[in-house]
């Protein structure tokens, strides 16, 4: 990769290992080394899976080694409750690949962002809607009958609600719970907007520093915890400053009267090597630029977040989802019957 | 007005009076014709007043003919109790200025959007927060004492969550209500970053369709409803187009190592005649180019919205500064007493 | 039914006809004149049919003459998703009997009761969960489809909030939507605490005076809107006036060494032929006494409630097995599939 | 005290000190050996100091040994700003006696209670409107500036929605933040429907198990956290049984033709020796009666909690507050301004 592309990649954020990868090989064409991938297409729903092998890998794509899973349907914009109903038993599935809970798992659902901005509330969101079970195996397991497994869920909120880097407090929760397992659930940024509410990512490695809708400093994973951290996240923004880079790569490949092929479609993977910065064209979007017409935020550390303007209900269905497929996952009694009925 | 300018503009979307006279005239320097304004500072508050006189002004400024007083606050972004009441008291003067409430006052707020949606839920969230007496006034007013007006509120919601257009629920209620005056609470767009959150408008002439950051398809004005209607705005989102337009402006003007006078800051007025078409620069934003790059939501009638992601408190902060000027300027009693002890 | 019973009877509320039977005729053994009523069992489901049919029954009752039907769950008291379903199935098949919906319907469905509080909120919380169509019918009906009938919906809000009588509202809503019909939805007194949360109750008489956990002042009816209004209600809480004469009576029997019958138990219908009110005994339970006891609330026309703690829980399952309920009733696609998915 | 007493008392529950006190020595003729106490009057407002110094005096008052100070205002069920204002100011100069807040103080505010149920969400409520610091002081001190000092505030949740005790949440939490001080905040059961929102009590040895809206299994006090616990709670419900029972009482001294006297109103405290079991009268209100009367729920370990329709204004009220209160406690910028402009 040539500075040139690395500097255009600076610009644009993403916390998606898919988009990752197709910064870099939007064509498809050419290997990544250290990379390994597999795509197949199940009734209108994408999955990808993406294995990052090799510390060269892991500075190519600005993604921490590990397993990925990339579950996406675009029709999920839509209210599809068959569709929901699919994707659910989809997350089940992939997570439970995994997470591979069994019946002496002691999962600890954490559910990080801040519950009072609706893009990144989905943690809590998710949260709220398991089948918590955790206390009921220790006090009354009698009641609660066979089938379900130990689970416990927190939404540690933000620093800026409690005053508490959010992974102390989790670190704290781990220490007294003693799980052995925590599973993330964080709202993401993406880098295309087709992605926003439509997908889901699930990782093997934890949550890393700066991921995230909001701002977290410290990781939560298994160096920091001291047990195995799957990580779920779903992008429901996209960066301001990404928002204006993907605009601006667009309007520079049209101003060159290129006739615009797929790859260049900024909605789906732009492949840098296109980008003319010679005469005639914009050049390569300035971050420096950019960032200065976002200052009145920016300044301040504060961010711009873009999201369609639907984002509640988008965050309501997605949420359901999510904890509808968790439940599948680590409840037998709950797969039994159908997903669906506990998207509550 | 050139046809050059005018096609820049249209990629621009603003709700305030004032940015629609600083695209026409960023530079000050020169009168629009039927466009009357004033402006003072008073201790970190600029107080702008803006009259549109003739249906020439009307069109330049693509803005309805009446009287907007615009208050801009840019401290209001950081937490400062002292000048939270001070804009309070200042919304109370100038509101009072325009309603004229008296002792026959009978007012009815309608807090329009969506109260699932952050940065649209300014308008639920004021009239959440009023001293709202019409009942008591009519059913036991002896309980109520002196130095309380006749003031009613609702929120109506918005057309996806109740299947109804906004305007025929309102036209409903005022029906039955019989008030003498509106206040119409709404979340509005902005074109500069600086005034999310920070910037008031008043005006006399009510809501017109496709203001706001919902989409209104009906207007809430003296015409529809049989009686005045004051508005009362507060910019919490910029249009993603609007984003990108004002980013791409900034860079075209760089790319052509133009200096970058104060008129060129895409963060207040940008001088549309500033803007060199020619070689070596990007040209005229291109709405069409833009559009097709935000199409994934645009294409189904959705848009996108940018804010910042301290939106929750910005839009906490801020609609108490709102109630509380209300009910000072409505409420004697209230007014005898300082503001400040009522924004809740 | 002799005056000392009428007394007795005043200490008790219920907006519930089948428990205003109950306490007249609770051994079933004798008929009420004017009243017919049949009682059938479905896999652990009690459905109740009482039709008022006469002016003196109307009297006798104190509830209006109509059709009731009553659907008691005690299993929903458990999180139980299997019986979440079927009730939510029972509420469409005895709901669609008395609304009779069809392609002409144009349903406004009225979610009663004050958001804030949470047993008061069951109306706006189902409302919530309504597929909404009035708008999507009217402005893009290819884009819906099939299988979907009208339906918009309101949540009024309560007076002490709007400062106007929810009555008005509706009826300026109704206006101008014009409806063919209404549904209301509100949270209901009971007498017995078996019932909270676990009965549905269907009339197609409308919303009294006097009836919620809300003040109503002016019904929601026929006469009052123009159109049939059926209301659904759920209760949600006891008046303590009618928690403490209950546990009197219970007390007060025990006193008096009587064995406990079945029709004793305070917790159904206790017969007020048996109180004793001679020597050893409490007497009659005493309004005034019991009313000056909790004075210090009701003395400023503030009631108090009784609700059990897990009444947030309760409150959102039940909200959700209506508007699973309503939807599979208003919309026959909804039907096709299983009414547990929209459960929302 | 005679079994008699005793056992009248057993079915009463109340959280306050100052209840527990009233309950053995109604008419404050008698001194208990080891309860000191003291009383005065501040312009409409009461404060009250009780201290418990001996274990027989521990078991006879049923609450902990320690200093409580009970602050009650009955004006407070009224909105009243002025009020308000008094009361936090008094919140603030007590709270300060007791947590000798100085610049060396790391506070850790502790909200209990669950946030879905308007009576028990006092503690998270008034977390939310607090003056959070600790990551300020910490991250970026000098943008915030002298005159305050470090506060951190966290709402833990409550078992049925964590899985996990509460105590254990707060102990993990309190081993990462190490504060040297934790003021936890709770809502309170009382046994005089006066007290309801209208008093505060703060106390010095923290909160024990079983106390509180919510169940508690674990205390959160100096010997289970390591650091001094202030406790801080608000009376909102009653428990049902306490209901009944303080109405039996009245019912009962009625019947025997007493007088009543102030003592025996049971809206303030009942002397139980004047309670007659003999002949005419109930007797001694039963408890096993009682609870059989309130089983359907009670028999799930479910409680039913008695509070008034206007729970959720009373409880956004007296949230701003306390907020207000500790605030001005906590920090001495604050102070300097009025407590009032920092209710939020």
């Amino acid at each position: 990769m040539s500075d040139k592309e690395r500097q255009f990649q600076s610009n644009i954020r993403t916390d998606l290992a898919i988009e990752a990868k197709e910064m870099i090989a939007p064509q498809q064409e050419k290997d990544i080394p250290g990379v390994e991938s597999s795509s197949y297409e199940e009734e209108g729903v994408s999955i990808d899976h993406i294995s990052i092998t090799t510390p060269q890998a892991e500075r190519a794509m600005n993604k921490t080694m590990g397993n990925y899973v990339n579950i996406e349907a675009p029709g999920l914009r839509e209210k599809n409750t068959d569709l929901q109903d699919e994707v659910s038993n989809i997350v089940a599935r992939e997570l439970q690949k995994i997470a591979k809970f069994d019946d002496n798992t002691e999962l600890l659902v954490v559910g990080l962002g801040n519950w009072n901005v609706t893009p990144d509330a989905i943690g809590p969101k998710v949260v709220e809607d398991l089948v918590i079970t955790r206390h009921l195996k220790r006090l009354v397991p009698e009641k609660l009958g066979p089938g379900f497994r130990s689970m416990a869920g927190v939404a540690p909120g933000v620093m800026g609600i409690t005053g508490v880097e959010t992974g102390e407090i989790i670190k704290g929760i781990v220490e007294q719970v003693k799980p052995n397992m925590i599973l993330a659930i964080d709202a993401l940024a993406a880098r295309n907007l087709e992605r926003l509410n439509t997908t889901v990512q699930i990782a093997d490695n934890g949550i890393h520093p700066g991921s995230g809708v909001g701002n977290k400093r410290m990781g939560i994973t298994e160096d920091s915890m001291g047990v195995p951290v799957v990580a779920m996240g779903i992008p429901t923004v996209l960066d301001a400053t990404t928002l204006v880079s993907n605009t601006m790569e667009l309007v520079n490949n049209n101003a060159q009267n290129q006739p615009q092929s797929p790859q260049n479609n900024p909605s789906r993977g732009v492949d840098p090597s296109q980008i003319n910065t010679g005469q005639g064209g914009l050049g390569k979007p300035n971050k420096q630029v950019i960032n200065q017409a976002l200052s009145p935020f920016s300044g301040e550390g504060q961010t711009l977040m873009v999201t369609p303007k639907e984002v509640d209900r988008f965050v309501d269905d997605i949420s359901e989802v999510l904890a509808g497929g968790i439940n599948v996952a680590v409840h037998p009694r709950v797969a039994e019957e159908s997903a669906g009925k506990y998207l509550q």
